[in-house]
């Protein structure tokens, strides 16, 4: 029987934890919260993230990363972006020589500007071939109520991505393989900068075209900047890039839209600040971005604004009027 | 001085009539109807679609072909797709010589299966670099309001294509250039069926993984087809494919997906014709575009059951078995 450890007991990670049990895959959820832990293990429920939802029986949870990376054929991990690089150096000893690695986190490493998989790459000190991702429009609650999903699962190792696919495939939700791994985690990262500007753009009370047009040449930025780190520009139209974007973009639950949307409207960076209980990722991230295409000539005018409004005192007004009186150019540059 | 003629009043060609006039072209708008002809040229409003809007005093208008034509540049074609054939054989007579001919249209014409400037090049008998296209995400009524928008304009010969450029660009309307005329006209067509895919499953109750799941794997098999027919697959990754596609399957006002949460209600597709006072283009184009598929050996396995549960009785939760238990594969085939 193939084996997992999942470690993280938020929602995502709970809830692929959930698909990869009901495929068949003996998996055990590491949480550090005993009181979790045990709600998972014992009543096959957890109440902080998915509560009243039955997770299957055969799911185990456990606070002891040795025993959940025990036997294990995928290590896959959860856990906050800027925690990855100490929690994973605290574990690597009792992970299992021939595992794989998989990423479910979408960030980039403060400070480092790494992507996940190669802050994975560093610690573990794993070959590419041994580190796999997962991304796609993947909203926790609504696969966790079983609702029909799918998504991308990447390894540089086509044959590595098929044995995920196979350990991660239910009726009711989909995995896809694709070896590039740059742009799959790319796309993830990036999606939260053009979340922001169309949240502003909704604020600003502009409708359908303006929404439309930012995800789609946002999306086209983001592809700029992948072609010159090595990604396939394909992955980009794909459920990774694309479908994630649009997930998030059109979500009412998107921390990032809600973030722009606030600004759009007129308030303050503090007081937008002050209302927002959880940290909206783009806003971090939106200046490493930028710093990453500045370093190789990449143009990435919604980044660029998007930097200007959050950090500098742009108006949402003055950003549109930049964004609109660019030189007329053609559909595809810069690829 | 630039010159174009607009033919039809609806909502889209007076507001590119608009665009062109504000642009500095020298714009006359040819309309059937002497009372709206009439209300364009002396009151500057065209109170059937764009009521209280007001148009620039510069907009002509006539209802005598001729005297549109006279000295056009540019012949911007905004008719009904399947009266174009016979409003352009009446038309041909009078179009200047060096005219190009541009189409705002977005439809395939019944029985032929042929695209838009198809129909224009067997009409008019020009060749191919006479002949644009337009198409984006144009919701025309933002646009009469001065949102900001961008779009493609499209014609192989790309100095054609700048001077449609120089002759629509506004500060608020954003034209790109691009010469895969096949690709942008096919994005507009195909994605109509799509936007009833995303209708059934909202109308089935499924959330924002599903909806940009549809629009991501739907705009995927257009993609395929795009393929065989000779455009260039970036196109669907721009504003003609991937943000008309999301511009229509987002907007409340989009008549197919309308159509298809009524469907994904439970409601059959008599109950459904009924209830919908103007034609879905979809429901008619959908055949049409599968027939085409089939020639080609294509898979659209979203559009394969959105012409099943719209013309043979599968009901939307046979349609979502259907396409989730297809064999896993990787992200990018048939490409």
């Amino acid at each position: 029987m193939t084996k997992a450890a999942v470690f993280g007991t938020g929602s995502w990670g709970t809830t692929f934890a959930t698909i990869l049990a009901e495929a068949g895959t003996g998996t055990t959820l590491w949480g550090r919260r005993p009181e979790v832990v045990e709600a998972i293990d014992r009543r096959h429920e957890n109440p902080d993230y998915l509560p009243g939802l039955a997770l299957p029986s055969s799911l185990r949870a456990t606070a002891d990363p040795e025993e959940a990376l025990d036997g294990a054929d995928f290590v896959v991990l959860a856990v906050p972006s800027q925690s990855l690089r100490a929690n994973l150096a605290a574990w690597r000893a009792h992970i299992p020589a021939h595992a794989v690695l998989v990423s479910l986190m979408k960030g980039v490493e403060i400070g480092s500007c790494k992507r996940m998989s190669e802050v994975i790459r560093e610690v573990a000190e794993v070959p590419e071939e041994r580190v796999a991702v997962v991304s796609g429009p993947n909203l926790a609650l609504e696969i966790a109520q079983r609702q029909p999903a799918a998504t991308v699962v990447a390894c540089t190792d086509e044959s590595v991505a098929e044995r995920l696919q196979e350990a991660c495939h239910v009726p009711w939700f989909r995995p896809y393989t694709n070896t590039d791994v740059v742009g799959v985690e790319l796309g993830g990262a990036v999606k939260n900068v053009i979340a922001l500007a169309v949240g502003v753009a909704a604020g600003m009370g502009l409708g359908d075209n303006v929404r439309a047009t930012l995800m789609t040449r946002g999306l086209a930025e983001i592809t700029r900047l992948g072609a010159v780190l090595g990604a396939d520009q394909h992955t980009f139209a794909g459920l990774a890039g694309m479908g994630d974007l649009i997930a998030t973009c059109t979500s009412p639950l998107s921390r990032n839209r809600t973030f722009g949307e606030n600004l759009g409207r007129g308030m303050t960076l503090a007081e937008v600040v002050a209302a927002t209980k959880q940290t909206a990722e783009g806003v971090k991230s939106c200046e490493s971005v930028l710093a990453l295409a500045g370093k190789h000539d990449v143009e990435m005018p919604i980044t660029e604004v998007v930097v200007g409004v959050v950090h500098d005192g742009l108006t949402p007004a003055e950003a549109g009027v930049l964004l609109m009186s660019r030189t007329p150019k053609p559909e595809r540059y810069g690829v």
